[in-house]
């Protein structure tokens, strides 16, 4: 399977229109959290030409925000249709005694301003929880959004979901199915609240690949699984998570309706821009200096490679060393040790590795002597890989985190102000 | 029930000597983890006058320190009997190929020195994983450990055990059983790595109070499930968790050998040492500068509490708000809702307190309006107090924590060196 590496985004796929600004949820003068992007956009729109075939997953914590309550009843009601997504940052419309009403009000702004159903639109708000979201703003900002569509504006609305965010996410492939060129993009936006369960932060994905509704959940289900469900960045599940997909079918390749080599194309192809996007929430995790990626091999099963692996880049105390450039490989044993999954632990080595190097710092379960100076300078790396090998079976998994360091702290001991 | 608090900790039973002393498991020179334990003890023992019934939790860890692997063994084989203790500190003698050898060599030391069976001898050990633990050091301080004891040593030993704690845990309390005043008490260690699952950290009791070795065992399970066991300070279950107890009947009770009224004044007086010691624990988290201690009434089961109650505590995010005082209490409800429990949110109050008044900040899972400058005065106290009413039940639990702070990463960032 071949899948080209293209810009683009959410626009990358034929047909959809994006568009983001700036409409003041939060007052400038209150907006210190992240001085880079004070004034930026704060809400933005996308829309397909013709009606799409969707599929979301949501949080499992059991405070939900009013979109994803919103978003869930919409696409029962529309059988899974969708043509418009709206997302805003600042607020995540959670907590709220008229959460629902606000987040219908959003749709129905949108349904009125693109003269579609209602039910059509997918609502998504992201930022602090429990403030009274202002609809007013969101009133005017609509029809800006609808007016700016454009095929080229992903940045405007890659922006616009930022947070803490540092950076923008995206990440697009091109792949031929059955002879015809598709695409598929998405972004993303998260750094702090990650610790994914079924779904993480907001991540928006288009396609223009021809596939039903049914097989698009299936995907979507699976490959959330090895990728954000395999990331943490605090161990805090959001109660906003969400994941949409949308595919419009423009690419006019013959609809996919059943698994089989088509489906396992379009799933890596998903995976490829999915996993991609994990990484890059990872690797700008609030306050993060290192991305960790953690490969666990020779496991049993699928699940206990996922366990042990989200187990180790969860650790407080792991992801502090790592901070700190400090080979405590100790920790990564007791992280392994307390996941929850059967597995022999006399058996797992553990190496650390990055671009500068690898080392092996425990095998059968045991310390084994190495380098510390060699070690230091490997931990010195931005990006550091922890290979674990339980030695007990073929499966493997990989999760991602990143270091614990003053900054996190800094950033969330004062969040809302 | 009456327990009158009383000093002592693990002397402070009839017929318990203990001894402390600095042997230098680690060098001075590395010994930089914490300036004011520098040359400090990190090594004790004690000694019941009579054979105690004996009892013990080990952490769930599947990393296990070699301690704990040789303590269970002399335990099974010695029919819960116990005599001795043995504990140091800054070398945890886990994942070490020779561990249990060396583990066993210190019950073999304290044993010949004392002229007793070895198998009556419980040996602990805290400090960094993975490192080879010298025994040497120990074989010369066993002696001396051993023609230093004495009645009121406690605080030789309490100090001993301490790695990156900045203060020394004891508590103790007399009660009267059938007529006899008996004494209970003990000391801990633990600053990080502590997300107890079915015991934490080093902890060790003793008591004069004559009770079988089979309630001994009932009371400390059912006492560590409401109090070591709804702690953390990081979220990190550590390797070498044990919480030992001794009990040598020297207060000439008739022994409790059946549940009844004597057993439940027992129980009970084990809940005043342990859970005072808890709080002891969170308060010198590592890096805290505030005790967060979480009451969850109003729920359906204990269970339920006791997972709502600790999942706040654990959240990082909450954590790291309180360090900076800031009443974001939508991570309150954030982390109620990811709690792995089955309730209502939409009937769950908050309200969020100290010494310095208190404020609801939720009623109905939706937040209510109050005032910031109110919340914020609260929140400058050094114990805070969460109070979550889910209103469906009767049942209640407690959980303590600590914020997280810049310490808690520095601490970390660098523990080896």
């Amino acid at each position: 399977m071949n899948f080209k590496y293209i810009e683009g985004g959410i626009c990358a796929a034929k047909g959809f229109k994006a568009s983001g600004t700036y409409c003041g949820i939060k007052k400038p003068a209150m907006d210190n959290q992240n001085p880079d992007i004070k004034h930026k956009n704060d809400i933005c729109l996308y829309v397909s030409d013709v009606v799409c075939n969707a599929a979301a997953v949501y949080t499992q914590n059991k405070v939900k925000g009013a979109p994803i309550l919103v978003t869930k009843k919409n696409l029962e009601k529309s059988g899974n249709k969708a043509i418009a997504v709206i997302a805003n940052s600042k607020n995540a419309n959670t907590c709220n005694a008229d959460g629902e009403q606000k987040a219908d009000r959003m749709c129905q702004l949108v349904a009125e301003e693109l003269n579609i159903p209602q039910e059509q639109v997918i609502v998504a708000s992201t930022g602090v929880i429990g403030q009274v979201l202002p609809i007013e703003p969101i009133e005017k900002a609509v029809p800006i959004l609808a007016k700016s569509l454009c095929y080229n504006k992903n940045l405007e609305a890659a922006t616009a979901i930022m947070t803490t965010d540092t950076v923008k996410k995206e990440y697009a492939v091109a792949f031929e199915i059955g002879g015809a060129i598709c695409h598929l993009g998405g972004m993303a936006k998260g750094s702090g609240m990650i610790h994914p369960n079924m779904a993480t932060t907001l991540n928006f994905i288009t396609t223009d690949c021809a596939i039903s509704s049914e097989l698009l959940q299936k995907a979507l289900s699976e490959i959330v699984k090895v990728t954000y469900n395999c990331l943490s960045i605090d161990g805090d599940t959001s109660t906003n998570d969400m994941v949409s997909i949308m595919a419009n079918g423009l690419a006019f390749n013959e609809e996919i309706t059943a698994e089989g080599e088509e489906y396992e194309i379009f799933k890596q192809a998903l995976y490829e821009v999915m996993s991609n996007l994990t990484r890059m929430l990872a690797k700008d995790g609030e306050g993060a200096s290192k991305l960790l990626e953690c490969l666990c091999t020779g496991a049993q099963d699928k699940d206990t490679a996922i366990t042990v692996a989200k187990s180790v880049v969860c650790s407080s105390l792991f992801k502090a060393a790592m901070f700190g450039e400090d080979a405590n490989w100790g920790r990564v044993l007791c992280a392994i040790g307390y996941a929850d999954a059967e597995f022999d632990i006399n058996k797992v080595d553990v190496d650390l590795r990055s671009d500068k190097g690898a080392v092996t710092v425990c095998k059968d379960g045991s310390g084994v002597e190495f380098s510390e100076e060699k070690a230091a300078e490997i931990l010195s790396a931005d990006e550091i890989y922890i290979d674990i090998n339980l030695n007990q079976g073929e499966e493997s998994a990989t999760a991602w985190g990143c270091d614990l360091t003053y900054d996190y702290v800094k950033i969330n001991g004062d969040y809302r102000t």
